[in-house]
């Protein structure tokens, strides 16, 4: 493989450039014409149907059911809740022209679906029958990025999902908030294998128009926090101005509660930053599209026809099994060149096959995770496999979970908390609760509350900026 | 079913007000706040995935990947095939502007994506190693609609794939195209029950930028001809401007061979009008998210609790053997009412459970598509349904294969021609190739040619309008 088609610089010397030369290099999304875009190219998009399997999987079997919005919302709509129109209208990207014509109304392109989907909930829900109303989408939403932009972390378009549920009462939108973020939390850990700390928001950073967002949030080993998926309970915010109301089994009528909760694309740049490595992408493998390659080793005719067709065979076998397995038969590429080249793309495992090991009924097995071969006997090869595939999904994981636990330290004055939070890293600290220490604290480090902890912790200090009582124990990091 | 919720119309009363209230009252679809655009509703989007389902496993056989491409293209990108501009921008919605600055440069919302797609494609394309490039993309495109909007039917935004595919040679596009217009005939066929006319288009009629356009066309019952799904060989009109080269194994630089294709939510239409009758939807087995729904029947708790255990388990046993059931459990509505509302709603097949048919070990399965009950032993349940079902596909498609082969006639004489064009229908007409004559005949009947037939038929008069010698023999009808 030439030094143009492998990375040219290490995660350890500049990781920034690292993760784009990973992105281009592993043909994960490339740029697009317009700055702040990106198109997500085969592979990228593969992993993304993964996630989109997963979820939908999980959602569907607790009565979810998807739909399709409109992308354009009249202005007069998008300002019907008006903390959420100031909170995305610097973000908007409008359309003025429809052909040659000027549009009496600006429509925005959606920054996200609550307004347009609440103008059709208010027509649908009538009755307590109604509910709860559990619906999701799966979309492209647009958010004129300013701040330098960055594939799948940061682009003015992005891939997600954004849900909506209606309930009769508070009590049934938290419960729906916590059984999505659960859901979140088992798609990120099982699924990506990254870790990730469950907490709400402050109110200052809070979804603009909701009672209270929950989230997930980890650590890049940058030492930056990154936000994976955000689960809100909107409470009677959007359902007042847009006449969300049903008729009670007690007759009357009621303004309805409801959440909405959102992951994108981002997932994928969690997953680059998290697991890769100098080589490349390194892909859990609940998540890689492709979880096997085989890569036959000949160097004559003769040779060539009895090792694929040993391939053929184990392909077939795989295949059967439900291993996502992919036989590279290509010409004219050495061995040697798509070993780099599986390596860059992250497959976990390579399944080697020359004459040797079509003598002796068996083949090589080498891990991406760790730099580990294994000789395996042909009559083992499934079992085997599935067993190696598992192990570097937990492998994964635990590497992962370790390196989060190490970065989550506790600050007890502030001037130790301006040193740490260089280092990077969740830094716990108690807080008074009071706003403006919130805010000066971005101010002066560059940190915000990343989260409150769901399981809330003993408070064992003042407030770490104005020393008045610390009423709650709060994850601060510098973030994405 | 009270008759605010049923269709209040005859489909042979009024054609376009029934084909709205199956939209509106089976939940297919919505009326969104800004005019002419949609809301696809879960009803809906399970029949889209359907579709998309069976698509995605067709072309991915073939080596088809799907990727995404941004929503919005800079406008001198989209200027960059000068036919295909002017075809698109009297429809294109444009960005102008982006929280609160003005856009440099207007971006269009994609009408279609070949030039943001080409504009990656003349990164990525570099040797014939890199052919062919096979990809497709699920997303949702946007054209103002000036004329008269009908929900799936001619809707500003609407969802569909579109596939942009780059060859060596013409003769792979060729070959691609029709590969591709053979599983949309496929899909119609087969999933959805419609017959289809394949053909080319006319030079008139065919895709902006494209060197020749076939088409698939079918009847709907009001006579009026419908494009199902088009597929066009783009020859170089695109590589050229684009720059999409490959170096060829003679090491020389070549311009590449394109094509694209597409199909859109349009089918759902389609579906809804052809099998729809005056009780709703009628959904082919094949298409149908929900093929057997399974109504109980009980005056007492006690029986009540008989009807349920049995229901349970043939909603278990449908299950595993992979038949798409739902069992319909709610309280609060009498048989009756549920009988009527999953007829609106199209399901192949209703399994009635009553006291009666625990004690005498049977079920009674009533048919969609015509009216016909059947009582059936427990033992033959999941047999007699898989048949059942076959067979409601099967004579769905009959029935429209007959509707479509009695409304092809044939024009010896224009006058001829312009009083059967006002019944509706295709017809088949000699014409000398001149635009001009085609152009005329729109003009003056409202009909257009729709297609060119695949398999050449035998010329037998002379031109339909000018008189002069007929050159091929070409299918004219007013169309959706």
């Amino acid at each position: 493989m030439s030094k143009e088609i492998g990375l040219t610089v290490k995660k350890s010397e500049d990781f920034s450039e690292w993760y784009t030369q990973v992105v281009l290099k592993a043909e994960l999304a490339d740029y697009a014409p317009v700055k702040g875009f990106m198109v997500l190219r085969p592979y990228g998009y593969a992993i993304w149907e993964r996630i989109r399997e997963y979820f939908d999987y999980r959602i569907t079997k607790l009565g979810h059911k998807n739909a399709y919005f409109p992308a354009l919302i009249p202005e007069s709509l998008l300002r019907k809740e008006a903390e959420h129109f100031k909170g995305f209208v610097p973000e908007v990207f409008w359309v003025t022209q429809a052909g040659n014509d000027t549009i009496g109304e600006r429509l925005a392109i959606r920054p996200t679906s609550e307004t347009i989907v609440y103008a059709s909930y208010s027509k649908w829900v009538r009755s307590w029958r109604d509910l709860p109303l559990l619906l999701n989408t799966w979309n492209s939403v647009m958010r004129a990025e300013i701040k330098g932009t960055k594939p799948f972390l940061r682009t003015s378009e992005f891939l997600w999902q954004e849900g909506h549920t209606v309930h009769a009462t508070k009590e049934e939108a938290d419960q729906e908030v916590m059984t999505i973020l659960t859901i979140y939390e088992d798609l990120v850990t099982k699924e990506l294998a990254i870790p990730a700390l469950k907490g709400t928001k402050t109110e200052r950073e809070k979804f603009v128009g909701a009672l209270y967002t929950t989230t997930l949030e980890t650590l890049m080993p940058d030492g930056k926090a990154l936000q994976m998926g955000t689960s809100h309970n909107l409470g009677q915010n959007f359902s007042k101005p847009f006449e969300i109301t049903y008729l009670g089994k007690d007759g009357q009528s009621h303004f309805a509660w409801q959440t909405s909760w959102g992951v994108s694309w981002r997932l994928i740049g969690a997953v680059i930053m998290m697991h890769g490595d100098d080589k490349g992408l390194v892909l859990p493998p609940r998540l890689a599209p492709i979880q096997v390659v085989i890569v036959p080793i000949y160097y004559s005719e003769a040779d060539k026809k009895k090792v694929f067709e040993k391939a053929n065979r184990i392909n077939r076998l795989l295949n059967r099994k439900k291993i996502r397995v992919h036989f590279d038969d290509r010409e004219g590429y050495t061995p040697g060149w798509k070993f780099n080249e599986w390596e860059l793309k992250g497959v976990p495992l390579r399944l080697e096959i020359g004459p040797k090991d079509v003598a002796s009924q068996t083949v090589t097995l080498a891990r991406r995770d760790i730099i580990k071969k294994a000789v395996v006997t042909d009559s083992k090869i499934s079992k085997e496999i599935a067993d190696l595939l598992e192990e570097i999904q937990k492998n994964m994981l635990r590497k992962a979970e370790e390196y989060l636990e190490k970065h989550i330290l506790t600050a007890n004055d502030y001037s130790a908390f301006k040193k740490e939070i260089e280092a990077g890293g969740f830094l716990r600290a108690n807080w008074c609760g009071d706003t403006s220490c919130e805010a000066s604290i971005k101010e002066e480090t560059g940190a915000d509350i990343r989260l409150l902890p769901l399981s809330e912790e003993k408070v064992f200090a003042n407030c770490i900026y104005c020393g008045k009582e610390g009423k709650k124990v709060v994850y601060f990091a510098r973030a994405y």
